[in-house]
């Protein structure tokens, strides 16, 4: 019995190439906000949602699996990157479990509920645990800065990716009490001092309808950035400055920015807030990260980025060396305009991760003064 | 006699080619603001300036001229830009003529001055003539994205070409006077409320090292964009809001950041605002343009935030809509961090030109409701 298992496990697992090279050649379908909303309404259908999600789920899956596969070698070496590998393999192999069953059958539904959260709960260190593989590859290697874009360029696509699996998991399983998208979200805090201006209907406050969870990502993050800049700018005065939000109501955006006077950052160094390979925050213990699994990696800006990019919205950071930081969250105004965001591995994708040691199309500026009378041949 | 000169000039045409080959074979060499004063100071001299420029010029000249080559025929076919490439061409010519003369000679320096400004000259219209073959283009061919960026791509580096090649020309025509860079230009105007913030030399002014041309261009375009969104914006306000200037400088940056309350712009349109393609504003009559060559163009945004890149800077558009907008000026706070930014053509500039039509690496949402049960295979 234990070797029909053992047989059973293996043959699944070598059938796994194939399904991915399968899934991924299709595109992902991204959902708006108002499909979400309908979803969890009362027309909601869990049987719809069920035939949905068992053949969009491997299409997300392997559309990013097969990018996974692109990286570095001796970054899809390490133990961690590994790790993650598995566990996408093992919920590709759950899903596809469901991919015959009948989906009139209700035990087949409360099983396909109950297989998702096994995968939910399985992925849940999926960030600490990529992060650590980043750290390894980047402590044993020297960096360059192709390797540094790459890394970018798939995690930004891998964290995309997860995000988006997440919220059809979440919306499937909440599904029933509708409450996970019908939230609105109201800006106040008495501890901030909050401008509104609604230039669509008149003065009346500023509504927005978001995923709370992502829009609480954002905010604390941001809010975190903002105390803590004010603070350590401010140490021998006697009065913090207040951090300044407004909001803004347009007929396209909803527009958020919080301002403080914690003296600022210089724009050469922006970037490198939003960089997962240029993270300088100190290395967590993984065993410890469980209750809060983004403390620690510096991943904060870039992943909030990413929740307001999922539903086409941006985030991004202005500063002015010496005085402050303005940082400024943009949402769609219209549900129908809030649609996910999804990476799609195709040919385009592919190209990005062929290391290409080009020149510059710019002239690089040395910091040597330069000898007027010599010049060097170009490759 | 005629004819003499009929077959010089035609053997100097057939030459140019090979001219071209072999001047776009050298880097541009960027200078920085710090060389710039030096070669105003009583240290300059004529000469080194003369004997640097003779090979510096052909070197910029020749690496932009390769780029229009690879502009789409049906652009570089207009008459607009078959007739900047005529000047470009002569330009190279006549500088041509003084790389065999003798720089201790006074009359092959005061000539070389002379033929400078020959062909600074000739060179005025640049702007509108190209923005008119672009016109010329769109109004006769469908518009792509791709190619959008192709032509987008080009002129930013084809005017920031220029904008170098002018300094280079007026720095050797100044030299004398060495008053072209050394004026210290100060934040202050009595119509607007402008605040200053030093966080190098506590509270004293700021005191900002730049080309004043520049600088004066890219804030008579903030100011002028700030006023007239204001102005729209309030039309039936009794009081206009007023425009906010703040200067800070840092260890690294001097940032400059202009605050109206003009409105504000969705951020889907802020792109479009630097676009040469998909400026709006109606074409103007190029007789009566040369007083102001940029006039009607919309190309004020972009051009000015070519004027800030180069010399290392950056200019910044945020706007909430419903609201205002901010644009920040960036720009380096020590002169030998204001080095040149100069494009250079290689093989990755080469790249650019070639056409691709590979699909996004991003799903493209679509605006209709998506069938959930329907998938497409992608390409």
């Amino acid at each position: 019995m234990k070797f029909v298992r053992f047989l059973m496990k293996n043959t699944a697992l070598a059938n796994v190439p194939k399904h991915i090279d399968h899934f991924s050649k299709f595109s992902p379908s991204p959902l708006s906000i108002k499909q979400f909303l309908d979803f969890g309404s009362t027309n909601a259908c869990e049987k719809t949602s069920f035939m949905f999600l068992r053949q969009e789920l491997p299409v997300r899956l392997s559309n990013i699996m097969k990018e996974i596969n692109l990286l570095p070698d001796r970054l899809l070496g390490t133990p961690s990157v590994q790790l993650v590998q598995s566990w996408y393999i093992q919920s590709l192999l759950d899903i596809l479990e469901f991919y015959h069953r009948n989906p009139d059958d209700h035990s087949v539904l409360s099983g396909f509920t109950d297989a998702l959260i096994t995968i939910r709960n399985r992925h849940n260190d999926v960030v600490p645990t990529m992060a650590q593989g980043v750290i390894e590859y980047r402590e044993s290697f020297l960096e360059d800065s192709i390797t540094s874009q790459n890394v970018q360029y798939f995690l930004d696509r891998f964290y995309m990716s997860r995000i988006s699996i997440r919220m059809l998991i979440n919306q499937h399983n909440a599904y029933e009490t509708a409450k996970l998208l019908c939230d609105q979200y109201y800006m106040d805090s008495p501890a901030l001092e909050v401008d509104q201006y609604n230039a669509v209907n008149g003065s009346g406050p500023v509504h927005i309808v978001y995923v709370p969870s992502h829009l609480y990502h954002m905010l604390f993050e941001l809010f975190k950035n903002a105390m803590r800049a004010t603070v350590e700018s401010h140490e021998s005065s006697p009065r913090l400055p207040s951090i300044k939000v407004k909001v803004a109501l347009g007929g396209e955006d909803v527009t958020i920015k919080m301002s403080d006077k914690g003296g600022g950052v210089p724009l050469s160094k922006i970037d490198r807030l939003f960089s997962y390979m240029y993270s300088t925050a100190p290395t967590p213990h993984l065993g410890s990260s469980r209750g809060t699994p983004l403390a620690g990696f510096g991943y904060g800006l870039p992943i909030s980025r990413l929740y307001a990019k999922y539903f086409q919205g941006d985030l991004q950071l202005y500063s002015m060396e010496g005085y402050g930081t303005d940082a400024v969250i943009y949402l769609k105004a219209l549900s129908k305009d809030s649609v996910e965001r999804l990476p799609v591995y195709n040919k385009s994708a592919w190209r990005h991760y062929q290391h290409s040691h080009e020149a510059d199309d710019w002239c690089v500026p040395s910091s040597d003064p330069k000898n007027l009378a010599v010049h060097t041949i170009q490759q």
